[in-house]
């Protein structure tokens, strides 16, 4: 584990994404989202995946250089065709149409198709805060999950995220998978060789199990909640809606037809649209009602949250948006953790197209 | 444990809301609102409630003759004050606004203050069905649930409504608490003197429990998840959306100010808003691609979901809506099951209005 400063991982980034041949903007834009990732403490989503993104450009289902366009719109809503391209700049453009429409009308609804994989929901939830806007951000991802009472794997992790603006307070952001636990947390305990607890995953019969490599023999993650007695139904619900309004609405590939992100995988020969789907929106608060009140009294709803009384064993309640606010903080300030292995894919990724990665991590 | 005719029971809470002084139409959709609950097999939010809106209303805590109004509005949002109405027909009120914003720019999305109960959520979410909208439907409610690491009362259980119409299948319809379990089967285990599960609730100190009377000693409810091993923080975060689009946006009592249905319990002396809160939502569906290409995906979806393989414990994967789709039809064939002590209750709200709830149950 060593640390590198966020300028030069971004920096780094920017290069690799203009060698792949995407344009300057976009390169910029791109290693913003992915890296947002890697402040805000979700390594599986930063850097780690850069690798992912150029094996699948190279097999042609990631196009650099995109024509976005809006296939079909009203005054609230729209439609957008990413074009192949980089879900890291399709969906920041939708987020934009988005707030557009909610200058205009009050709100703004776009569902994409044909994108790949945008980084993590947060960023672009974000995008809405310093409008006075709440933002909202679903995708749907690599079929993984299965239904309550299903051994087929049906769903992605399908993340949902709201970004909600306060005053004096930090904003509300919640970023969470529609899952009991993130693809990332499986891949943490087989770090450390440990098990995961009941309501995680299930094996190929639908049994409950600890294996952290029990998808590798069949079986499946499991919506949130983990069991019906826990009402898993509720997290296979979430995981639903997220699917149909990203790709249903959009016209993407949508259940077990989501492309997966993994390049050797191949892509399913009956398509029931295009690509993988996103789900932007963004709704202006004075829309409801003035911005300063509603700020206010998001102030006392996160102050009352935060200073109610605590269990034994714990020392304060989290508003969502604390844990990765915090992170970010101190990566801004300390550079970005990078594992070994992460280290040399970076490193081989600069060889492949003549970048030196040591310097920009020597900086 | 008697059955009584839907249209029976329908009459009789018509005539008693008429009593209550509710004007002729508003007593209608009162009445089949409530009993859409007992339609769908949610008898906790039914009939058996109707003696708690009759104690509110007698204390004034409820208004029979609302002057329902648009405080503030933009083409695709509005802020609804109830006035202190019954949530059943402020709801629906606001969810026609909501359709005829969709007709006009795409969507149309409505907060409301000043409200009450209004009955099942998804009641609400399903009035966009016929017109070829999704639906959308929220409320906060009673605060009985603790946020994840609190010992706090600070949400309510706070459902979720979608309703998204198909073409040859039936609906989509999703409406679920943002708890592991809802208030009505913590009762049911009650009366059968039965333990909860680990997950549902927890006692004054927040620690687990089994007991489920853990809310008379201080206990409260669990967000989905259950803990935080189960990601209880994601059903936190869920409950808090519900509170914040249904209450800071527009100006109702949020969190722990949430006004208790129970008559018994006062109102909070430092109220941070105005009543009860609901969200109600439409999005026109070829708003985003032809109505007709996106039901026929619909259909894919849910036959794709619907013979996927099961568990060995299980005879089928449920689609949203099944359950109490499938009760309602025995229900209207059969009659609506009523227990001793709600026959009992409403002998009594009878003779309390003079009506002869005998007369009915015989019809």
């Amino acid at each position: 584990m060593k640390h590198i400063a966020y300028q030069s991982l971004k920096s780094f980034t920017e290069k690799v994404f203009l060698e792949m041949g995407c344009p300057t903007e976009e390169a910029k834009e791109a290693s913003e989202v992915l890296l947002s990732a890697d402040l805000r403490g979700v390594d599986s989503h930063g850097v780690a995946r850069l690798n992912g993104y150029i094996r699948l450009w190279e097999q042609g289902r990631i196009n650099a250089k995109p024509n976005i366009k809006i296939v079909h719109e009203t005054p609230s809503t729209a439609v957008v065709d990413g074009d192949k391209g980089l879900g890291l700049v399709v969906a920041p453009f939708a987020m934009r149409l988005a707030m557009e429409k909610a200058r205009n009308v009050g709100t703004g609804w776009v569902s994409v198709k044909n994108s790949n994989h945008y980084g993590i929901a947060g960023y672009h939830s974000m995008m809405a805060l310093e409008n006075d806007m709440i933002g909202w951000s679903m995708t749907n991802a690599s079929p993984l999950v299965s239904p309550t009472f299903s051994t087929e794997r049906l769903l992605g992790t399908n993340p949902i995220s709201i970004a909600i603006p306060a005053a004096k307070q930090p904003p509300f952001v919640a970023d969470f998978a529609t899952t009991t636990a993130a693809n990332g947390k499986l891949e943490v305990l087989k770090r450390k060789n440990e098990k995961a607890p009941f309501g995680w995953v299930q094996d190929a019969n639908g049994k409950p199990t600890t294996d952290v490599d029990a998808l590798k023999s069949g079986g499946s993650m499991l919506p949130l909640g983990g069991d019906r007695e826990h009402a898993s139904h509720k997290g296979y619900i979430l995981g639903s809606i997220v699917d149909i309004f990203s790709a249903v609405l959009s016209g993407a590939n949508y259940g077990p037809w989501a492309p997966p992100f993994v390049s050797f995988l191949p892509l399913r020969e009956d398509p029931v649209g295009e690509g993988l789907g996103h789900f932007l929106g963004a709704m202006r608060i004075d829309a409801f009602r003035p911005a300063n009140d509603f700020k206010a009294h998001m102030d006392n709803w996160i102050e009352t949250f935060r200073k109610s009384a605590v269990t034994e064993e714990n020392d304060r309640v989290i508003i969502p948006g604390d844990p990765e606010r915090e992170i970010s903080e101190q990566r801004i300030a300390k550079g970005i953790p990078l594992m070994d292995s992460v280290i040399e894919d970076l490193s081989q990724i600069g060889n492949r197209f003549e970048i030196d990665f040591g310097k920009y991590f020597k900086e």
